[in-house]
């Protein structure tokens, strides 16, 4: 078990918010920090600070704009393509999101995709914008490329994420599903590596397209996708944010880590406004209703309770928003190395 | 091994085609015998013409109309819902989406819902009509609720499914993803009934929460979904489907076999027009190269070929179209049996 630090949330954003204004725009700064912190929030670590470092790197590299300056490419009543032109994923996406909300409370429907992108950390920090606003949020993205489709042994695909997310009504949390459509992550078969523990056989192949169990052999190799089903939606995924956007697609896309060249990915946001469907108060209503016939459900055996989606992420951000957030101490160390370069301090954040 | 009758996919159109036509109008029962024949070509028997005694005993019971009069309930430029006042799934579905596809023309995208209407047969019948006219299209339903939700007992979901067809250019199958976000079909417990197999324990659950490996047992339990992110997607597909369309929806469906009452279910149809984002050659030209990626790579260990989402089921209907479509003899008896009521016979069409 690794020793964990428990970090306030609030000091964890502006800490890696400073960090980031020494190189890009306060305001930038500050929408990446947020979403990072958002991810260890919700408990998806992999997409948290822990990125802050591999950003920066990147940064530091010449393979991400200090200023995201992104252009319409081509806009419609209800669709835009937004160039991110190697800009920060995350500033680009929000715009993205606000854009496709915006025609969406005008016309309806909006959908606004992006080109020329990096990273933009979890996919429910977006669609969740669209939900505070009355609308049911989509987005996707795709991601580089360590995933065969199904049946394949050469990767051109990504995890690509999915995510909807879908108001409840004021004082009640979205319905929030934000999935990747892949079996596993990449940082599990890392873990099971370094803990020296066998995996699942449907996590990945090997190199040469064999199944394994060998953590070491799964790393050289290849993500496995989540069946036809999931190979099927990565394909969609790659199709709406990379091809539709006219970013890189499939195996063109590089490799976050080891490839030294811009990313170029795309992503795809999508908002539907409820109010073009039924008043808002009788969705809110039955939505309502919704919940109550998942959570008052009776568990199957082998569980406590029933969970609408994204209801475990949100009460684990509820608790860590007020108890701190756990991060192991490898993180906050990584995190305060770091900030020494620019003479920041974690602990005068305190 | 069940013997098996092969019938011309025209005949079996013009014969059930007949059937329908005795009850409802003659364009309406060509619908929804082509819709159905479509899923047999494709493969998806349990869609298929099989359908054709359930549907006619719903009718003559009074649970569905006699004629498909759809009125537009609420309407924007890039919306709409219609209410499907207990017609035909198929007709009403088929209206829908020709309204999505005009306003994805018109405005970029468009999004139609449908309420108050009956099972619509295979979900991607409709996506390849927007497929057709340069547009992604998007179809969800949602059904009779025997799924639970992740780590419930209490069954509230239906397999709702989900499908997007993408265009790839003239000539070009497109890419489809049709899939139910349950675990398994209900006629494949059905199947290892009555041949007496074991089944896998994440297929189903008993009647009081249990595992089981016993096809009898999981018949009189409920489905599980495909893991929480199944769930998740099956939650989503039942709101856009049933809530926000002013459907029923969650626990509030009635099963289509066991409960003499109108399905009252909901559908929801998306199109988005490509050239609202890139000329129309430009993405055919992407999804063609998407195409070869995957087609074109090294199958893994156990594959033969690697195939695009869809393609398996469009080869399939391709030679079920020139070699005639192959059907158990059980199926075939059984419309028979309908036919006669009416005086109509299989062989006459031949």
């Amino acid at each position: 078990m690794a020793e964990m630090i428990t970090v306030r949330a609030e000091v964890l954003r502006d800490y890696c918010s400073a960090i980031f204004a020494e190189s890009i725009p306060e305001e930038e700064a500050r929408i990446v920090s947020d979403n990072l912190v958002e991810a260890d929030l919700l408990g998806f670590y992999s997409h948290g600070v822990c990125k802050v470092a591999d950003y920066l790197k990147r940064f530091e590299d010449g393979l991400i704009e200090g200023k995201t300056n992104t252009e319409v490419i081509t806009e419609t009543a209800t669709t835009a393509v937004l160039d991110a032109k190697n800009g920060w994923g995350q500033v680009a996406s929000i715009e993205a999101m606000n854009m496709a909300v915006e025609k969406a409370v005008t016309y309806g429907t909006g959908f606004v995709g992006v080109r020329n992108s990096n990273h933009f950390g979890i996919t429910s920090y977006y669609t969740k914008l669209a939900a505070e606003k009355g609308c049911i949020g989509f987005a996707t993205t795709n991601a580089s490329s360590l995933m065969v489709p199904f049946g394949s042994k050469t990767p051109s695909l990504g995890t690509n994420p999915i995510s909807f997310a879908i108001p409840v009504g004021p004082g009640h949390a979205p319905v929030v599903v934000d999935m990747s459509t892949g079996n596993t992550a990449r940082g599990k078969i890392t873990h099971a590596y370094k803990t020296g523990t066998a995996i699942p056989k449907d996590w990945a192949i090997t190199k040469d397209g064999r199944e394994t169990t060998d953590p070491k052999e799964a790393l050289d190799g290849y993500l496995l996708p989540m069946g036809p089903k999931g190979s099927g939606l990565a394909m969609v995924v790659d199709i709406l944010s990379g091809v539709l956007t006219g970013s890189l697609f499939g195996s063109q896309v590089p490799r976050m880590y080891e490839d030294p060249v811009p990313q170029q990915i795309g992503h795809f946001f999508g908002a539907i406004n409820i109010e073009a469907f039924m008043p808002l108060e009788s969705f809110y209503e039955s939505m309502q209703e919704r919940v109550r016939q998942t959570i008052e459900s009776e568990p199957m055996a082998g569980f406590e309770r029933v969970y609408m989606p994204g209801q475990i992420e949100e009460e684990k951000k509820q608790h860590q928003l007020e108890n701190g957030i756990e991060l192991p101490i490898e993180i906050i160390q990584e995190l305060e190395e770091v900030g020494k370069k620019y003479g920041l301090k974690l602990f005068e954040y305190q």
